[in-house]
């Protein structure tokens, strides 16, 4: 049933911009098989040698503060700026809620039939390292096919704000302005992650609480350490629905990866970030090897309650699990 | 010239608090060498059938601070309630300047001398993972020779404030009242962890901006998301030099100790505290097997830079990494 096109093949539709090779090429990546996996490294060790001078962006934010509108928006106007947009999402919970996959399609109605919009749902793939990974690896494929600004949403559930904030160069917090513990409900560590705080629904009831808001995460942000790069996190605001408030957004934007790039931090974060994903994708590798030895396994089980009941050291069960594994490799 | 013990007998001594018996333990817990591994864990697993109620508390803060005078004053406290009190440290940097080693002993004039005391230097021995390994295994060893404080110290160099975080109870971030920007020397996260804030040397010229302090901090960590214990970071205020707070810091600790036991939350994060150093040390174990295999190394050397100048794939990297190792192994 399915055509087998040759990798060059593949490769030549794709950097010429082609929507449907784009798609078979990410679902290459993001297949388990082995052949498929062989393919796929070959597509994008040319893809790599590519240059592509593209944006990737994180947004993040608690359920109902509107990132899918707002992504819409923001993706609308940079298209109208004359750019190529492509929209991934990390969602390691895909699996089994499947909802926020056709959500997202839906929802960003307008955006999705755009010819300068690309739209692809969360892999699904169990662990969050296989959705790191094929994310990642579709941002590449997008790149090649001409997309200049990608956003990736995360949807806040796991670690994958942490996976997010390692896959782009800026990384977008998505607040509201509500009266009283606004920040209660932002999960540890993100707002320390964030390059830019975007106050969302600056309309209606809400925008009553706005400038409060915005004074609150400016002290907030205050108390952290500065950034490397020596930016300045900026607190702005915006409606999604009335679509104020994205030019500042934008230009914000600009200045920022003006900085990033004309300090050079924007190449030495992503050779970080690379860096950081083989160390990972190794740890993960070896980790999956040793656990799935059938003898580890059943000793496994029976040591980790002794540790839990503190009848024997962590290090020393350690130990003693990796010297049996010894044995037999 | 050193004089074999036997472990029984060793044993034997430790818990009956003898300090030569408890310093050549920790010593024999710290020796990387395979019959003292073997050694220490036959005395490690005697000691962890012992029940012990002891608090085990990480104390941290830039440098400066004063930790060590902090520690004194509190130690001292402590064995005036009827405490018997540990006092270690976790240096990874020990082995380079070893000034801080010899330090602690020195400043803490007072609480050395106790013989309600025992102070250990850091561990010195490389990778923070040898020195957690030791410094947990010291906590055991001093918990079976009768200490119900453990205080462990952070010097506040790379890792060493996440590792300490998870191998105590209580985490007591100190600070001091300057005026303006006082949060900006604490690095990222460390404020999160913190279950205690206490404002050193509310004394002098500082204590003039202690109020301003205390208010800056407590709306600080009214940001961050509470703590799944119900408990309140408190902001507490001492002078280490006038000996002034300590009643209400330790009045203030018995309730959170009241509220982790009560709870179950204790047993639970020391359960979990295990799980995470049997998993941490098998994942550190496995990669030094992995990068210290020849092949292995001379591959990662170039393919690392490959990856950093974006011309192969992270995972794409460590697939044919793994792919090799295993035809040999």
């Amino acid at each position: 049933m399915h055509r087998e096109l040759t990798i060059d093949g593949m490769f030549e539709k794709l950097i010429a911009g082609d929507r449907v090779a784009l798609s078979k090429a990410i679902t290459l990546v993001e297949s388990s098989k082995e052949e498929h996996q062989a393919k796929a490294t070959q597509l994008l060790t040319k893809c790599a040698e590519r240059d592509s001078k593209s944006r990737r962006i994180g947004i993040t934010g608690v359920p109902g503060v509107g990132k899918s509108t707002f992504i819409e928006a923001l993706g609308l106007q940079l298209i109208a700026n004359g750019r190529k947009v492509a929209v991934l999402a990390v969602d390691p919970s895909s699996d089994l809620t499947k909802g926020s996959i056709l959500g997202d399609k839906t929802r960003m109605e307008q955006l999705s039939a755009d010819a300068n919009a690309f739209i692809r749902p969360s892999p699904s793939g169990g662990a969050l390292g296989g959705v790191a990974r094929s994310t990642r690896e579709t941002v590449v494929l997008c790149e090649a096919a001409g997309y200049d600004h990608i956003l990736i949403e995360t949807v806040g559930v796991g670690q994958s704000e942490t996976v997010v904030h390692s896959l782009v160069d800026m990384f977008v917090l998505l607040v509201l302005a509500n009266a009283g513990d606004e920040l209660q409900g932002i999960k540890r560590g993100i707002m320390e992650m964030a390059d830019m705080v975007v106050i969302n629904k600056d309309d209606g009831a809400n925008a009553a609480y706005t400038k409060m808001a915005v004074a609150g995460y400016a002290q907030a942000l205050h108390m952290f350490p500065a950034k490397e790069s020596g930016w300045t996190v900026p607190v702005l605001t915006c409606s999604s629905t009335e679509l104020r408030g994205f030019d500042e957004i934008l230009a914000t934007a600009e200045q920022y990866f003006a900085l990033m790039e004309s300090t050079g931090r924007l190449q030495l974060e992503r050779a970080e970030q690379s860096r950081f994903w083989l160390y990972r994708a190794i740890d993960e590798e070896l980790r999956t090897r040793f656990l799935h030895d059938p003898n580890v396994q059943h000793q496994l089980e029976v040591l980790e309650d002794k540790v839990a009941l503190g009848k024997i050291g962590p290090f020393e069960a350690a130990r003693e699990l990796l010297r049996n594994w010894n044995q037999i490799n």
